[in-house]
């Protein structure tokens, strides 16, 4: 158990901004909402897993929508208390403390805010250890966990609950709510208990994100070694390749940023080629033809300089950045978590092949 | 109060069919369900919206979705159990009674057979007196009820419930589940009190509708007058136009029927050449360009031997037609009226003209 105060939320941003791999949503409005958030009502204490009792009722809060609509609109007045309100009526039960969902981008901040607010702990925890667009795509899926009761509002005060026969179908009715509502709500979803929870969840996922955004924060401190040497020192990264942006292909379509970058070689990699494949966060780079990563292992894009993640929707033609891969949580390894988010599950045909071999491979 | 028998089913399902005015689903099929019910559990009582105390809760069963699909998939065993359980623990409230949303088309008769099921008699009114495609199209939205909480449920065992700020929310949110849905869903909507009800309700329709419904069975038994005269007359209906269909231009698009059926003249309109317009129902008819009738009146298209109703997903080529208007109900002419449901809303660009004035005009 320890305090999480406002000087703490920068680099838990910058960590999640990592995580998100692309997506996820930029974490620095949700990081500007829950220092808000902390002014007004103090510091959020957070919970490791094993303290948090086997019966203990878990809610989470989050955000879905495309990242760019949700950047545009930010995050509504109360709508975290009416949902709030909602799951609490109608399971019957009161909430214990809250679980994040979604280590990277916006929704690792949005638990922090909400917390504070309602004065509750937060569990250093998540469903994914990273980001990914789709409601069902969580490690509680994997542990049988259902995404229903759910319940949903937007920002005008429409809100909806939602009982699925499965968590795909939990996705694709709240996805079709959440577009007619322009494009983002806010939601609670996967109610469950301290021992689903310690099961399934992703464990200590705030502290490491904490942990890479001090390291990248502080990537020029260690002058025995280069920067970029320290960042894929510190986040066990494996670089993929340099590059500068020359094209950016993007759209928001059904709810989703799809799209690809295309990157020219710099530096070592000068002459060669690269593109980036992302459904709001990045699910495939490829190398002069060779594929160097895929989903469920996270694909990031960073600064050359910085070393600050970039998102999708910052993509722009011109910049230089640093492809960086990072291994998945491994319950993601599994078979039931290639179906989920595996890379043929987003319309790639390749199957899936953890990164630490591809890159092995191709840089042999 | 009377009891509603099997033999009542009959009537009852014909004179839905005219009031459907094209759309609100075959009540054929419906028939067969209630009928089903029936047999299984005895009568329904039918009380007068007279009958009802001012503080009886009553709760609607009915469906939503493009008619083609409703007649395709039927409905779907269980969900009126679902819906109602679901709205009962929601509202902290037992049901008085069912009350009819929709007097025309398909459910006209869903209520008969939910309410046997559950042993709750019905009320003899509805809040159209006819059939209109969208949820916020309703006599009680002039009346200020609110159509939610409204429960919605899929044959797949998936179910929603939703509280919107309007009544137009709760139509764009329903319609983009129920499309995600597979096309067509059950719901319970519009809960609300006996007072309420008898403030904005449109009464006795459902004897209005078996009246209706024997008047077309009958049409051909009293040998004084031609059985088009018979008809006419028992329906209070004004003869716009009769034709042999020469086009269908049909869609489904976005959950609803679209389309136009054409006619050229036969009889004594033989010569001119008709069109009209539908979104589920028959929305504008038009005579050698002058416009004969639009929403809110009733326009149906019925057989000119059998004098029965063809459904807007029954019109065929060839087929051989007497368009046919009715005037709406009164409630339905006020300024809200048309704002709901007059030719502007559904994309005609002119202003709403009483069918009456409209026929002794052209007609003159």
């Amino acid at each position: 158990m320890r305090k999480v105060d406002i000087p703490d939320l920068e680099d838990i941003a910058l960590g999640a901004a990592l995580l998100g791999a692309g997506g996820g949503g930029d974490p620095y409005i949700g990081k500007l909402v829950a220092a808000g958030a902390m002014r007004e009502c103090g510091p959020v204490t957070m919970l490791s897993p094993d303290e948090v009792p086997d019966d203990a009722q878990l809610l989470t809060i989050s955000m879905m929508g495309a990242p760019t609509v949700i950047s545009e609109k930010a995050i509504g007045g109360n709508e975290y208390k009416s949902i709030y309100n909602t799951m609490e009526s109608f399971l019957g039960k009161k909430a214990y403390a809250l679980l994040p969902v979604e280590a990277g981008g916006f929704n690792s901040m949005f638990p922090f805010a909400a917390a504070a607010w309602l004065g509750l702990p937060v569990v250093d925890a998540d469903g994914m250890g990273r980001a990914f667009p789709e409601l069902q795509q969580v490690t509680f899926t994997i542990g049988g966990v259902s995404a229903t009761p759910m319940a949903l509002s937007d920002e005008k005060g429409n809100s909806v609950i939602f009982n699925t026969i499965n968590n795909k179908w939990t996705e694709d009715l709240a996805r079709a709510v959440t577009m007619v509502c322009g494009g983002s709500a806010s939601m609670s979803i996967y109610p469950m208990d301290g021992k689903t929870m310690k099961s399934c969840a992703v464990k200590d996922i705030v502290t490491r994100c904490q942990m890479l955004g001090e390291a990248i924060r502080t990537v020029k401190q260690n002058t025995d070694k280069t920067p970029e040497e320290n960042f894929l020192q510190a986040t066990e990264g494996y670089k993929l390749f340099k590059g500068k942006i020359s094209d950016v292909q993007r759209e928001v379509k059904g709810g989703f940023n799809f799209g690809k970058v295309v990157l020219d070689g710099i530096g070592e990699d000068k002459g060669k080629s690269a593109w980036v494949g992302f459904q709001n966060e990045n699910l495939i780079a490829e190398v002069d033809g060779v594929i160097k990563a895929t989903t469920p292992d996270l694909i990031c894009l960073v600064d050359t300089e910085t070393f600050i993640p970039i998102p999708t929707d910052a993509l722009a033609y011109g910049k230089r950045v640093m492809v960086v891969g990072l291994e998945c949580f491994h319950l993601w390894r599994t078979p039931e978590g290639i179906e989920l988010v595996g890379p043929r599950y987003f319309g790639y045909d390749t199957d899936y092949t953890p990164i630490e071999e591809l890159v092995g491979r191709g840089n042999a």
